[in-house]
Order: structure tokens, then C-alpha cells, then sequence
């Protein structure tokens, strides 16, 4: 039998970035360079998809083993990231067949695509593009969202750490505000990612060790925030406590489905608040019961803040990044690594695989029985679900007291299409 | 010579507490423990001057060793701290004779005041008014404050942890928008907190290791707010590095002297904007570039951020908490140790004295030579004064993923007043 001549393979960087996606490319380089019998260079898309598109590719083999090997503990997209969702089979049929050109072009045979529901989309929708046109690429998503909303899968990498980030954030300013309460901030609002799910803002709940523990009240997207109720646990909760500590899901709906954050308030221009729903429901409490607060958004900072990741999300990074090439390498097509939970306590898990075309477009939300009968909180159930998540620290390194991250050379591939094409 | 009966301190915590605060209290009731033939109990004034006025003592020796050892890396103020400031002496006559008359009835001869200028004033007047009172104690201040403002002492124990906070979160967050820039968020906008003095926000400075690296834009009290040369300035960047990241200081003020957080938007109902700069400059940039942005406001989480504590800043803080018992040891009376800076690199530092006298009262501003030229960054010499006080990692013990903090007893010292007094 013909010994098959090593072919390259792109990795892409899709949506939203985390602390750890640069762990999933770290897997998927350093498990290639393991594999140069079949996989020649990895090349990664500048801007993800978009770079694919534009046949602006980076030579990911200019960079050194300590470089590659340091995207395990730098945050952010090393080769850029792209909010760009490419369109349906019909109607993209441009953009489809523009990236089978650039894969043939630079004899691409794998497709490694790292991102959340939509990005498993594209994937699965290239690898069957690419069957129709008679140039057979294999295509292996990788699953990462902070949102933690991928189905199938126990979790998603990403979200581990930005759960670590809430909850070690909530416990700390618990311990200030209790501290200054009797005579300065009562109620304090921390704002939490997740538009549409509350995995995030649940996390928040595991800071809470014991009763009157901070976060005293949770707001999820799944429970329409009802301003009457919300208000009397306030109330009880300082009365009870001496303070109120809160996290509020930045998706949280009123009862006419709209987000708080935009219903609110209006500046001066008449321009919808600024964003934030933390500062409304600060003024809400302020406004109906007199209380002094502070409020904290803490936006990119959550998602971005490698130096507290969660151990176990790093290595489920990584070795979903590791699985997606050792499935490619062993044959199989049109799928995504998954992570299998073994057991809770202790928390034992295995990677699994899960086929694109049941991954893509389905949104997993938080089953109603994680959140408490109140609404406000999050049940033993949901707590035993999180806690193996945000387990073990896996610092960075640091110099001169900041942490290192790495910035990649990204030295690109030079062009061999005379074709333009416009994302 | 007769032995003098060792004789009771009050130690008491004040303003805005901090990451470190309580390493001071560790160090003083560590220190105090060494000299029981000197100083019979330590209690603690429960939330600050107000319990020291109320009469509601907390005695420190019923807490194990353990427990006071782990002070040492928990955030917040384990006594509770309070915004409270004394009146002067004669208008606030009643007051300090209460003091005297609690100190009496509890036999305490030392008095440690733990905070920033107002508390050191304090510290002194209680000393001048026992004079008075025929009622001689030992009054020792103890430098905190995440402003850096005070005088005399090279930098404040709380300020470094803040620092290195702020320094690590736009660094985090530059990598962030960085890999997103091309097709998502261009303009990221963190605010840093310092109402007077620019010290926080400058800290960020530190995050930048080179050219283009994030922040590229620092916003100071100190520099009144220039809008189209700031506008010009994130056009710029956002054209030479495809990004701009902005470190504001909640301080920030525009030409009338008002700060920009409340001088800017309204709300629906008239009310002044719900507070923060971060948001109000993030929508000049939308208004004026076009840019999309995103904002964070850190707000207590970057005081409390124990996690990312500064070795240097916790080393600093347990050693003016030592100091203070050692100077009272030593017959020293109305002084405040200090951080004396010997160099910087390497750095060396001891501990000195200063008089309250000359501390209580008068605030350190940012020279104007640590500032840039064109008012948007840090100097050289800037960055020499602040990089020590971020060195070193000290994290805290870790459980089941979060930092684990230490919750005193906080056991009630037995009242021996009959008589009440409102604070």
C-alpha cells in the first residue's frame, strides 16, 4: 500500500475567545508535530474563518516548541479570533466554495474549527461542501464557549474558568462589603456574562460555603426577574445579614421578555442606557429601598483571566484540542471531541464524540431543577454539576509581578490564489 | 523597678478596606502575642472607631493561632471597618471622652489605627486628648490605603495588590479584544478606582511590556480630560494596532473641574448618571469614532482580589503591623511606621517612623513627572516606583476551587460600661 503523502491542516479560532482556547490549539500543534507522517504544518486562519477566506493563513511551524507550548497558559485568540458566521449551504455557496479553493490551494486535508454552536455548524457544513465539490476534507470541531451551552457534551472548555473567575470574585468582594456594611455599601451587584443561559452567573452560587455566605440572591436569564420578590429578599437579606451581595446575569428579562439592561433607563440623548444591567438593579434597590451600593462589570475580564483558571478546564482544553487530531488521524470525520463525566465525587472524565450534525444548532440551557424553587439561587444538584469544573489552579507564569503570555510571531503563508475574496 | 501589669491594645480597622488589611491585624496580634509580659490582650474595635465608641470589643485571643495566621491571606476587614470620622477635638470633645472612658474600663494602654490619612489624624487627636484627660495611651498608627495617598511613606500597604490587579486585568483583557478586534469590540475601556489621585490607574501602565501592547491610553485625575486630543488619540491607535485600551481613573474630571462620571447622562427619570466612567467614555468613542466597545468596572473586586495578592504588598503590610506593636514596645508614641524605598533595583525597603503629626492630613498626589507629556501614559520614572510594588506572588490557600478565607469567631468582649453612647 502507498504510503499517503503528509497533508497540512487549518486550525481556526471562532467567536468569543476564553481564557483557554489558546490550550485547545496547543493540543491540536503539539499533537500534530507528534504526527508529521500525516500531518505536514498546521496552519492557522488570521482572524479565524475570515482568514480562510482571504487566504490569509499563518505558518504556525515558524513558532518554537517553549511559543507553542505556552498558548497552554495564554488567553485571548493567539491567531485571532472572528465573529463571522458563514451562511446556509444555498445561499453562502460563495463562501463554501471559496474555502474549499484556499484548502486545495495549500493542500489542506483537515479542518480543526474551535468555537461554540455555530462554529460546529460551519464545520459540519464543510465537511459535507466539500464531499459535493470532490474534495474531501476532514472536518473535526472542537467545542469552546464560556456559555457552557454546547449539547451533548457535560461541559464546555472556557466555561470552568470563567466560573472560577465569578465565583473567587463574589467570595472576595463578600468578605469587603460584610466588612464595611455598617456604615457604608449594603447591597452589591457583580454583572456576569451569558446572554442567554445562567451557567455563569450560577457559578457564582459556589461561593457560598455556608449559610449568609455571599452571593446572597442570583439572577438568571431562565427566571423573569420579578422586581417585587427580588426586593424583599433584598431587604430580608440586609436586615438579616447586614448585607446583600448579588449576581446578575447580564440576560436577565423582565416580564415583557426584554433585557433589564436595555429596558431601564435612557441618558441625556435619549439613547438607551449604556449596558450594564448591574447598574440598574443597583439604582433599583437604591431607588425602592434606600440602600447604599456598588455595582461591578466585569465584562472581558472574566473571560480573559488566565491567571485563575480553573486546572481541570486548561487540560479538558487541551485534550479536546489533542482528541480532535487523533480523531482526524484515526479516521473519523464530521465530529467533536465531547467531555464525558465518569462521576461527580470523585469527579472522573473521559473524552468522548459526539457527531457535528447533532451538536450543531442546539442550545443546552440550565435545567430549571439547578435553580432553587425562589429563583434566587442554585440547587445542591446544579452545585455538584459545577463544582468538579472550577477545580485546581494552574497559574501562569509571572514576571516582574504580571503574568507571561505569549505573543506568537504569526508569520504568514504566502498566497497562491491571484483570487480575492471579500468576507 | 517594679514589673509593670502587661496592660490591654485595641486595634481597630478604618475606611475602605483592603486585599491586605488584615495582614496588618496579623501582624500586630502575631507580634503582640511574642510580648504577653507587655500587652495582656489584643481586642479589636467590632467595625472600627464605632465599636471602640460603643463599647463592642471583640477579643482576639479567643481565635486559634491558625486562624490569626490566616488573616494573613484573607481579604476584607476581619473586624469590620467603618467610614467614620472623628470631629475635631473640641466640636467632637464627647466622642474622645467616650474613647478614654472605654479604654478605661478595659484597661487599654495601646491604641493601633489601621488606615489612611483621616485615621492617622485620629490616632493623634486621641493621643493629644488622653494627655489631656490624665488618661496617657500609646497611639500607633498603621498605613492602609489602596490610594497610595499618604505621605512621608513610600507607597501604602493595600495599594500594590490593587496594582497588580489592575496591571494583570487590562493585560488579560488587551489579549482579549486584541484577537477580536477585525470583527467585534475595537475600543475596551477599564475602570480603575482612585477619586483624588492617579496612582491605581497608572499601575495599569505596567501591563504594557512594549509598543502597541495594551493599555495604550491612561485617563488621570490628575490631567484634566481633553476630549478631541483623546478622541484623536483612539483613532489612532485603533488604526495602528487594529485595537485601544483604556485604563480610566473614576477620578477623571473635564475642564469645569466636574467629574466626568456624573457630569455626563442622566437617566430616565432626571436622575444623574447611574455612576461610572468607564461607560460614559465608551460612549464618546461609540458616538464620535464608531468604534463598538465594550467597558468593565472593577469596582471592589480589584480591593478585594486577595488571589493576586502582591507578595511584596502583604510582606509590607504584616511588617507595619509588626512594627507598630514594636514601637509601642519601645516607648514610641504618635508615629506611624512607614516603607522606606532604599532602591529600586533591586529593590530594597525597611521600615521607618513617622510622626502622625506630619502624616495625619496631607495627601500625596501623582508627581507630574510620572505622567507623560501628552498626559495619556507613565514615565519611565513612573514605572520604576510602581514595578517593586507588584513583585511576587503570595496566593492564598485554595479548597474545592476558590480561595479559602478565614471567618474570625469575633467573640464579644463583656461590657463594663453602664453608660451608652450613639455614634
Amino acid at each position: 500500500m502507498a504510503r499517503m503523502k503528509p497533508r497540512n491542516a487549518l486550525y481556526a479560532q471562532s467567536g468569543g475567545v476564553t481564557a483557554v482556547i489558546n490550550a485547545s490549539a496547543c493540543g491540536v500543534i503539539e499533537t500534530a508535530r507528534r504526527h508529521k507522517n500525516k500531518i505536514a504544518k498546521v496552519l492557522a486562519g488570521r482572524d479565524g474563518i475570515i482568514g480562510a477566506l482571504t487566504e490569509d493563513l499563518i505558518d504556525t511551524s515558524r513558532e518554537s516548541a517553549s511559543a507553542i507550548r505556552a498558548l497552554r497558559h495564554t488567553p485571548g485568540g493567539a491567531f485571532g479570533s472572528a465573529r463571522y458566521k458563514l451562511k446556509g449551504l444555498e445561499e453562502g455557496r460563495a463562501q463554501y466554495e471559496r474555502l474549499i479553493e484556499v484548502f486545495q490551494a495549500h493542500d489542506i486535508g483537515y479542518f480543526f474549527y474551535n468555537g461554540g454552536g455555530d462554529s460546529q455548524d460551519t464545520a459540519y457544513k464543510v465537511s459535507q461542501i466539500g464531499q459535493k465539490l470532490g474534495y474531501p476534507v476532514v472536518c473535526i470541531g472542537i467545542p469552546k464557549t464560556v456559555d457552557n451551552d454546547l449539547p451533548i457534551t457535560d461541559n464546555c472548555p472556557g466555561f470552568g474558568s470563567v466560573a472560577k473567575y465569578i465565583a473567587t470574585s463574589i467570595r472576595e468582594a463578600g468578605f469587603d462589603v460584610a466588612s464595611m456594611a455598617r456604615t457604608s455599601t449594603k447591597v452589591f451587584v457583580l454583572e456576569a456574562m451569558g446572554r442567554h443561559a445562567g451557567w455563569i452567573a450560577a457559578s457564582g452560587g459556589l461561593a457560598a460555603d455556608g449559610p449568609g455566605d455571599a452571593p446572597h440572591i442570583i439572577l438568571f436569564p431562565e427566571i423573569t426577574f420579578d422586581e417585587q420578590a427580588f426586593l424583599t429578599r433584598v431587604d430580608a437579606t440586609v436586615k438579616r445579614h447586614g448585607y446583600c451581595a448579588i449576581v446578575v446575569s447580564e440576560g436577565l428579562k423582565n416580564q415583557d421578555g426584554k433585557f433589564v439592561a436595555e429596558a431601564g433607563t435612557r441618558d441625556a440623548f435619549g439613547h438607551a442606557q449604556l449596558g450594564g444591567v448591574a447598574p440598574v438593579i443597583a439604582e433599583l434597590v437604591k431607588q425602592r429601598l434606600s440602600y447604599k451600593y456598588h455595582w461591578a462589570v466585569a465584562d472581558y475580564l472574566q473571560r480573559s483571566a488566565r491567571h485563575i483558571a480553573s486546572k481541570t478546564d486548561v487540560e479538558q482544553a487541551y485534550a479536546v484540542g489533542k482528541a480532535a487530531v487523533q480523531f482526524a488521524l484515526n479516521g473519523h470525520n464530521a465530529v467533536m471531541p465531547t467531555i464525558v463525566r465518569i462521576s461527580s465525587k470523585p469527579y472522573k472524565w473521559k473524552i468522548g464524540m459526539a457527531k457535528l450534525a447533532d451538536v450543531a444548532n442546539v442550545e443546552k440551557k440550565m435545567p430549571r431543577d439547578y435553580i432553587t424553587a425562589d429563583g434566587f439561587g442554585i440547587t445542591r444538584k446544579c452545585r455538584t454539576y459545577l463544582e468538579p469544573l472550577i477545580k485546581g489552579e494552574d497559574f501562569p507564569p509571572f514576571r516582574n509581578g504580571l503574568p507571561q503570555y505569549v505573543k506568537l510571531k504569526n508569520v504568514a503563508v504566502k498566497k497562491k490564489l491571484r483570487t480575492r475574496f471579500r468576507p
